[in-house]
């Protein structure tokens, strides 16, 4: 098994997880992540415009697969089906980068209610972006957003479940179980 | 039929927004708002911490009632049926106040990325509630989550529509086929 290895980006998301986690985030600096990358801060600043930015680097890859996914889905499949190909691309995408990255970096999060802001920002962003995605299939109002928003909220759930779950198992596994548990929750089925 | 007369607290909301339509959010000013409604800026001050407050004062409100109405469901009640319980609180609530007050207060913040975002944090904490609410009435995780976030996506897309559309449409009745097409975009069928 090749062990991954991280270019200066990569080192310097990875410094920057540990000094968050080590110093907290506020107290972490530039300098220090770049110091502890073995890079300049110069060439921090060639990648992230600040210290939060390497937190939310991803997002816009995550979100670019994503709505891919949602594009290269069969003609026949289901909004629905569609979204789950979405969630499975999501998995895909954090199956590439060390297991405790998306964990450290959730509790940086958790710790700091003005970057739970721009998470919430960034889900409500990939929401829309999905719905945009669906209706360039054909699918109409209201249920390209009801989807859209649903696919969000079943890879919310299922992403918190996962990162603060047991360390073996499968973001693809646990999404996926995570939208067979919706399919199951609104079954029609009134009381 | 009785003419909504508002109190105090209901003329300053009006007025604001009255203003922030006029003048746009950030040119119009507590003072002008004060005088707008009649009243001084010292009774302004009695009922909203700032002008920003008077967008976001019912939020609370309608959470307790949202969470109410899943405390009061029936103990056979599904958990989709609980929020749905929840749903119907919240059209109440809407009701209750002029129809052109959740309007425009949707249109101040779609123009303010400030004012989305604490919209967002909001939806958020009503998420976390219903989910709490849920998981009081024995709903394990992740169907009390899933089914929380199921319901505030459902809540925002139904009251998008509503806000959005013909006047004389009920929200009530909006956010019911909102959760009825979650229902059959959900249902088992894969392509």
């Amino acid at each position: 098994m090749s062990r991954w290895e991280p270019d200066a980006r990569g080192r310097l998301a990875q410094a920057a997880m540990e000094l968050y986690r080590e110093r907290g985030y506020e107290q972490t600096t530039v300098a220090q992540i770049a110091e502890r990358a073995g890079v300049t801060e110069r060439t921090f600043f060639r990648y992230f415009a600040d210290k939060r930015e390497v937190l939310f680097d991803g997002g816009q890859a995550l979100e670019q697969r994503m709505v891919a996914a949602v594009d290269a889905a069969a003609p026949s499949a289901s909004p629905l089906d569609a979204v789950a190909a979405a969630l499975a691309a999501a998995a895909e995408s954090f199956a590439e980068i060390p297991r405790d990255f998306p964990r450290r970096r959730r509790e940086v999060i958790a710790a700091h209610p003005a970057l739970q802001e721009r998470e919430l920002i960034k889900l409500a962003r990939l929401s829309a972006a999905l719905g945009e995605a669906l209706r360039g299939r054909g699918v109409p109002e209201p249920a390209a957003s009801l989807t859209a928003e649903t696919g969000v909220a079943v890879f919310r759930v299922g992403f918190e479940r996962w990162a603060t779950g047991p360390t073996d198992r499968d973001l693809a596994a646990v999404l996926e179980e995570s939208l067979a548990e919706l399919r199951a929750l609104t079954a029609v089925s009134r009381a």
